[in-house]
């Protein structure tokens, strides 16, 4: 099936994640004391590709972009901030959800990473609540339809507006014939818990439902009539913006997860924040085959199909106290490698779908990644410090979700310990050498477990540890993993430990590492994907692990179906008046 | 893409479930007291479509019937039975899997159809075991490759013959560019929790592990010499076959499920049995576009895609005493009504891929089935009532599981209580008649909850009774439903409970109806798939919502990639000599 490849509008040849407020085409946001808002008005020529006008407030990954990084920007710009309101900056209109022209214009990966991004920004949001106690707050004045709709699940409440035709739906299904790719099917049966007998008759109504059925059926938290909205709306941002008020959803994480318990008393929480950080722009510097960062290093071996990842320790010891954390901004070590390491694998997901292989390096003195985490655990406390912990948190899970076998390479000189040490526990597989290098007198590689990486801090989407889930089988794995925290710990120590897969000789590195990534390389990408989504998360599920295996699985096999993508598809042929076609067997 | 469609076999037009131990060609059902042995011993020539030979016991669909039917048997015909012994009558080979040629040659709905039912008869092993404490030990003395060890995995124990060349391995990815599709991946990471790192290189090594190394990595649960097979064979039979020994691999299921507590005393268990129940045939009239049964008839409207099946109540009071009861037989009304159902079930799932919507409707007197519901509560602890609702049990998850839109129609006559009433809370959505129809003189339709309905003992895959299910958002609800226990509840108090989707006048009724099955059957069938599979299993996850959600949507997207089933693909290309050409884009 030859898929037509959408161009890149204005002549750019990359998808560029890095954005920030004054170069918003499509959202504006606005910060009154306690209260952000966010306001959707989607400038219709400002598509990501040619081909298409994102009409109706309509979106494609530009617009998602911008809403990703402004609250990251809310979060550590404005740790004030307790409440967020969404709201469109258009008449009679919510969103219509992603664009229908961009989607069916776009090649099958693309829509496959779109909508993944676009759940992990959703999944961000409800980050923001669980985890920092800001709550958003939804307000839907006119139609809400499918990813418009699947944004506004995202949030902590609904407001609809009950006029007679303001609405939320999902028509995907009687309309476009692919499934709702935002997590809406799950939030409505997870985060909702709206009976799935009214489920299925919204999800199969083009029109959607409004007014008091809505609110009826969970759909919405609230309808107000148009008289009352602001009102209703300021009346909301107080109770929301207060200390009590816990999420009427709160995320429904396995046991484990440490990040999810917000501070609710004054002097922990985020208005004891003096200091603001501004993210100022990462430096970058972009060249055919390589992103160099300061941090992180992206080299691309293009024949081979593989792209080396390095990230490089702290370069000074922690800071002494909180302020002078502060003090350090966006430049403060931990920071700016999850910001770095985020953009360059969204960089490698989007822009570079013929990669096979992410390799991770590391390259740095592990005591001193270990004295970050230490001061980190230190200030657990401060609004900053947890801030940092959730945003790696998030990496994290957005590395555990990318499509590309991982694999974590323990060399001489590397330096994963405690947080770097998460990536190795996130490969597919770790190789870790054992001794030293003819001709290279660096000490033998150490790899150091850290609390980090047993707290559930960090934890997966499933909820846990990725130590818990690397070692659900046997328990007494676990507890010996704990038992070496703070230890240096060679590769035949690290390997009995079960915390990499394999120590190699010097002699068998070079050919084991190649042959094993030629042979990746080899594989079927789609039976990898789906292979790895399956055994990367072992354990419980949460909703997060609901939408991304689930839900993303079935929404991946019906858009390669040609009831959606076909010629006479309804994908292909929404806006033709042509109806489409389909193959009526039931599979 | 056309599907060249395989025909089948020695000229029959569909696919029959039906068979019994003198009809098998692939297996070897034997019988020594508490001990099965089934031997799998494939016949080449055996294929249920034309165009491959079955080598090295490699299966299709029919040999999975066989098997099947053994398990039903060795419960209801066999029930002193404790241990089943899974053994192959080839030499040097367990089992090479799910056919290729076959696959290669399979429409995409027969694919995933045949991947469901192949993994229903898996989970129905573990229900044996689970439920009523029946055992199975795989023993491998050969290669078990692909389906042939995910049949292996659905065993309590695995013995692998340790001699250098006797394997398990999972070599679709490498080998076929598709994912191992009968629960394989999720077994390993779920059941035997098999270290992830470990997991990726197993499944990508196409020669699989053998020996030691197998039972360190828990692939296995242990491994013996060729010379001690027989005695390790004999020993872990009696081990298990004795009361105290529980299952190493208890179903993951949420707490609810009451079915999972097989008997461990002797005088309630399996031992008490007298009367074993043979499995006699069910007759069935087939005509074109009927299929009828004693208590079953199923009417396809092939125009409107639309199939009705209707149940009917039971004939006579329940009967006096468990001896009774074991005296009729498989004629004792619930045993018959399960069996036909699930054959009704499943001819419409291979046979009739057309069939967009399932209609349910029942005749009979709604308080005689709910007694037949407080005989089977009363003799809970004897062993034939037990596996009538273990059959229950499995029969309405197979409904749960049927890709084809659920409709309940509750109308006057309608025997929907207890049992029955399951089915309205299984389907996509119900609807009931209000009052009498004009000139039809019977009394309006009731519906009435019983305990079963809530106890747990007919619990879905995802381990919740299916009101617990429905009304996860809202426990009052379900308090309501439990107060209801017993009460004749027609269609407005019904519709108020929360326990009946819409309730309709007779005014309203035919057009409703009629217009929501024309548009069902207008919409992508594929895209219905996706939906109902999500909104179907709200809450918790289980390791068969997981093999059925996450593990059957990914193979079912990659059955449809080109990687895969393309021209140039895998599959197709497997055993040409010539190499699969792939698309190297990671979606």
């Amino acid at each position: 099936m030859a898929e037509a490849e959408q161009k890149l509008a204005n002549g750019t040849v990359r998808i560029d994640f890095a954005t920030d407020p004054s170069r918003y085409r499509h959202w504006k946001l606005g910060i009154d004391g306690k209260v952000a808002t966010l306001v959707l008005d989607v400038d219709e020529k400002g598509g990501l590709f040619e081909g298409y006008d994102l009409k109706l407030n309509s979106y494609d990954l530009g617009v998602d972009i911008e809403l990703a990084d402004a609250f990251e920007r809310i979060r550590f710009e404005h740790p004030e901030v307790r409440v967020v309101l969404l709201r469109s900056g258009k008449p009679r209109v919510f969103s219509a959800g992603a664009n229908i022209r961009m989607l069916a214009g776009a090649s099958h990966a693309h829509k496959v990473n779109f909508c993944k991004v676009t759940n992990e920004t959703r999944n961000a949001i409800e980050d923001a609540s669980a985890g920092s106690g800001v709550r958003t707050i939804c307000v839907i004045n006119g139609t809400a339809a499918g990813g418009g709709y699947e944004l506004a699940l995202a949030a902590d409440h609904i407001i609809l507006v009950d006029d007679g035709s303001s609405s939320v739906s999902l028509p995907e299904v009687p309309l476009l014939a692919v499934l709702p790719g935002t997590g809406g099917l799950t939030r409505i049966t997870d985060k909702r818990k709206v009976r799935r007998d009214r489920a299925d008759f919204f999800c199969t109504t083009e029109e959607g439902i409004k007014g008091k059925r809505a609110a009826e059926w969970r759909l919405v938290d609230e309808t107000t009539p148009h008289s009352r909205l602001e009102a209703v709306i300021a009346a909301r941002s107080r109770e929301f913006a207060g200390d009590a008020v816990p999420s009427p959803y709160p995320a429904p994480q396995a046991g484990e997860d440490k990040s999810t318990h917000p501070p609710t008393h004054a002097g922990e929480g985020r208005e004891g924040a003096v200091h603001a950080v501004p993210l100022t722009p990462l430096e970058r510097k972009l060249t055919p085959d390589r992103r160099d960062y300061k941090y992180v290093s992206v080299a691309f071996d293009r024949a081979a199909r593989v792209t080396t990842i390095t990230l490089r320790g702290p370069d000074s010891p922690p800071p002494a106290s909180a302020e002078e954390m502060a003090g350090c901004g966006a430049a403060f070590w931990p920071l700016q490698v999850a910001r770095e390491l985020d953009d360059a694998i969204l960089d490698i997901r989007l822009n570079e779908l013929d990669v096979a292989a992410i390799v991770f390096k590391s390259e740095g003195e592990p005591r001193a990644v270990l004295d970050y985490d230490l001061f980190l655990d230190q200030q657990a406390r401060h609004w900053l410090a947890r801030e940092i912990r959730l945003k790696w948190k998030r990496v994290l899970k957005r590395i555990d979700l990318t499509s590309r076998s991982l694999v974590a390479l323990i060399e001489p000189g590397s330096c994963f310990a405690g947080t770097l040490a998460e990536i190795v526990f996130a490969a597919d597989r770790s190789y870790m050498l054992i001794g030293q290098r003819d001709g290279d007198n660096r000490l033998p590689a150490m790899i150091i477990p850290g609390d980090v990486n047993l707290s559930g801090t960090l934890a997966m989407s499933n909820g846990l540890a990725r130590l818990r889930t690397r070692f659900l089988g046997e328990p007494e794995g676990y507890e010996k993993a704990r038992q070496a925290v703070g230890q240096l710990l060679d590769a035949e120590a690290a390997e009995a430990l079960g915390l990499v897969t394999f120590a190699l000789d010097d002699i068998d590195w070079n050919d084991e590492i190649r042959l094993f990534l030629e042979e990746r390389a080899s594989f079927s990408p789609d039976s990898l994907t789906g292979l790895e989504a399956n055994l990367r998360f072992g354990g419980p599920e949460t909703m997060e692990t609901k939408i991304f295996a689930r839900l993303t699985a079935w929404q991946n096999w019906i858009f390669q179906r040609s009831n959606a993508t076909g010629e006479a598809g309804a994908l292909s042929r929404y806006g033709t008046g042509r109806k489409p076609e389909f193959d009526t067997k039931r599979a």
